[in-house]
């Protein structure tokens, strides 16, 4: 795990506790939506996992969010994030 | 792997594939870029392999692109796409 994992993961983390919580969701919650263990959010919530890609689409579908509206959350919380240019 | 797994991993590989080939890299150039190996590129893009949250990051890295962009890209090729309403 490098630091810019790390820093990866804390931005990942933080939005996917902030988005569960706007929906007012328990990780049991979350975990059933998104079909995972709620070890499995534990684990994800405290950086000690990353998601797969197919994880991340799942926790979006639980969440009623799609996976960009997702990243945008995790890139800000990254220290070379800019705004969109194109 | 579940077939929805599996329309994911096909939008995420076939994006993947046009990105880089957009960019004129080869598996072997952007796998450099990337962190990672030759091998695992062609294992992504021929969706054997599904990328973890740290490689999706570097993999727009090494295209010079955000996971925003690339996200957007993947999620046209899901069968569930809405156009954003928010």
């Amino acid at each position: 795990m490098t630091e810019t994992d790390d820093i990866l993961l804390e931005a990942f983390s933080k939005t996917l506790r902030r988005r569960r919580q706007a929906k007012k969701l328990s990780q049991e919650e979350l975990a059933d939506l998104a079909g995972v263990s709620m070890r499995y959010i534990s684990l994800l919530e405290s950086r000690r996992h990353q998601p797969s890609l197919a994880t991340l689409r799942g926790l979006c579908l639980g969440l009623g969010i799609t996976m960009v509206e997702f990243m945008a959350e995790v890139e800000v919380g990254l220290p070379d994030h800019k705004p969109e240019t194109d």
